[in-house]
């Protein structure tokens, strides 16, 4: 498939290598390509993954069929403006920002908690977008690779109101290797995984390490 | 060791009767004895655990060595001004509770969330008393049979400011058979576990059992 993966830090990077690697045609969406393109982290990114592009955010998500926020989730929705709505229109939506905010310092709290998420402010903004809320409770690392941690015996969510659209989600993480997909329901259900960042935080914190994931023992 | 446990839900007797059965003298402390008693399900209940007395919500604190907070989350506080300041001062208090909103409807949402948890206010309310949060996350059937799922692989958190007092906890749990037990940290650490309730709403509705647990995979 055509994958725009809209932002350039970690998680954007490391998702696009790894689709890229499971055999999808992938473009990274940023802002401004001549300054991502010439930051040191991108540059050297850019040098190993050739078939790669760099693009603006428009044009990654007009050539897209799926579009991937991996965009700093307390400037998503301004990404996704930049991206155009008629860009964004019929396609599958993969939102795996989380709504931290880190102005109180560390431990960062949720800018939206509870009574509504991230998943759905982007689903009410852009109506015609198929969001699917999916891979936001893990360290980017374990995103394209879940064997990575415990032979990969941990849980990944799907929250979305489009059936159709969370089947293409499935099938794209079964490409990363994932075998524990776990379908919560509509697009609300997305609190739920993003509320977990607080435990995850704090798991980090006793660990020492972000190589962990949770799973639904059962 | 003597543990009083607050509280005559589900949560209550099944943690009395799992700590009795783990060979601790276990008390059940309730606002109303007589009311308590005449209540279907704690009438079957007493039957079948006739060490297991009731008491007034303050003699079973006064005379216990570990007090269990395993009332209902919206009423904790008022729960534990009636068991006395004075009779939890010093004592490991264990707070299983969840503070959930059902007032409007189901799904519930958190009566404190993200800057404050539970388990905070009711170490901030009772200064003397020695907090640990665990065991929220969960079934009340699981948190005293933990091998009931996943053969016991999953994890059980702790939250607390007084070292010993988890280590207190600790040793209950590995009473109670569990293996995987996560100390977060201090008492702020109880947001995490607080805020996962939202998912685990949603997973419960997801495989309809709530015979599941979360597991720290690593």
């Amino acid at each position: 498939m055509r994958i725009a993966v809209l932002g350039t830090g970690a998680v954007g990077l490391t998702l696009a290598g790894g689709l890229a690697g499971a055999g999808h045609q992938v473009r990274v969406g940023t802002r401004d390509v001549v300054e991502s393109a010439e930051r040191e982290d991108v540059a050297g990114w850019l040098v190993g993954h050739p078939d790669i592009p760099l693009s603006p955010l428009d044009e990654a998500a007009a050539w897209a069929q799926v579009v991937v926020n991996a965009t700093n989730g307390s400037a998503s929705l301004l990404a996704l403006e930049a991206a155009g709505e008629p860009n964004l229109a019929g396609k599958v939506l993969i939102d795996v920002a989380n709504p931290l905010d880190f102005s109180g310092g560390f431990p960062p709290t949720l800018l939206v908690c509870d009574i509504d998420s991230l998943g759905e402010q982007v689903q009410r903004r852009f109506p015609d977008a198929r969001v699917v809320k999916t891979l936001n409770t893990m360290n980017a690392s374990i995103m394209v690779d879940p064997t990575s941690v415990a032979d990969g015996e941990h849980t990944v969510f799907l929250s979305g109101d489009d059936a159709a659209a969370k089947a293409v989600v499935q099938g794209l993480l079964e490409d990363l290797g994932w075998t524990d997909i776990l379908d919560l329901g509509d697009i609300t259900t997305a609190r739920g995984p993003e509320m977990v960042l607080p435990l995850w935080v704090r798991t980090f914190g006793a660990l020492g390490t972000p190589e962990f994931q949770l799973r639904i023992a059962r």
